[in-house]
């Protein structure tokens, strides 16, 4: 009887911490989503430094777009150059987002890739051309929350 | 007197630690290394296969190029269709592979990001008919040991 009762508890313990794990899955995917739609409503008033609040603050985050870009700063130098005018920004639309949390050994999900594809209907180009592409992102939950390392669009 | 020992210990015990974690990183990074070499060894006999050793095996492993393809046997599958002969494959050589380890809170590094360009030197071309390119990948170290579950190439 005392072992039936080990046995229950631990299985409730286990499935316990499965849909807690679960659970913060779920939060971590919403928390990156909703980061990931106030990206395009920021970009959509035109306010790129909000936009940019969603990646690291790191000389080490990366932007690939026609090159290999590293640091907050000089993503945030591109985009003001390749988007000088409300009008060259348009209107930004992300589609077929897919979020893949990716849990280490210590059981949180620390890292995660999110895919999808975007599109921009505007009257007017800059310097960046491409109206419809995809992108990867790594986003990593650090002391910043969760945020952009990797950012690869194409 | 037994403070500063006990100061001294925690002292050598962190920067140990540190550099142990340290060490690590520079075995993870050289494993990584050696599985990009032995990709463009295996690329340059024929070898797709072998090639494809250096992805995660499982559904969720993703491929970005001209669109997003999901799971090792669709990757497997689009290389073989997209380089049918010894010819169209060439000769695959990777340049400025910069290996970023993403440690956890965990203290290990289970996930990297891998930035590079790549350059193929061939007689003929087939449904691929990109012969330089950017490419991102995330490594993760799994029960399979380090592997790709994310190649963003453009």
């Amino acid at each position: 009887m005392r072992r039936l009762l080990a046995v229950t508890l631990v299985v409730f313990a286990w499935t316990g911490a499965g849909s807690m794990a679960r659970a913060q899955a779920g939060k971590d995917e919403s928390t990156i989503r909703a980061a990931i739609t106030a990206q395009a409503e920021a970009w959509n008033r035109g306010d790129i430094p909000a936009f940019m609040e969603s990646y690291e603050h790191s000389p080490e985050t990366t932007f690939i777009g026609v090159n290999i870009g590293r640091g907050y700063e000089k993503i945030l130098e591109r985009y003001q150059k390749n988007y000088t005018t409300r009008e060259q920004m348009g209107t930004l639309t992300f589609k077929d987002v897919e979020v893949r949390m990716l849990p280490g050994s210590c059981g949180r999900a620390e890292f995660a890739v999110v895919t999808g594809r975007f599109h921009l209907e505007r009257s007017q180009k800059g310097e960046a051309t491409k109206d419809d592409g995809i992108f990867s992102l790594v986003w990593r939950k650090g002391p910043q929350g969760w945020k952009i390392v990797l950012d690869h669009t194409s």
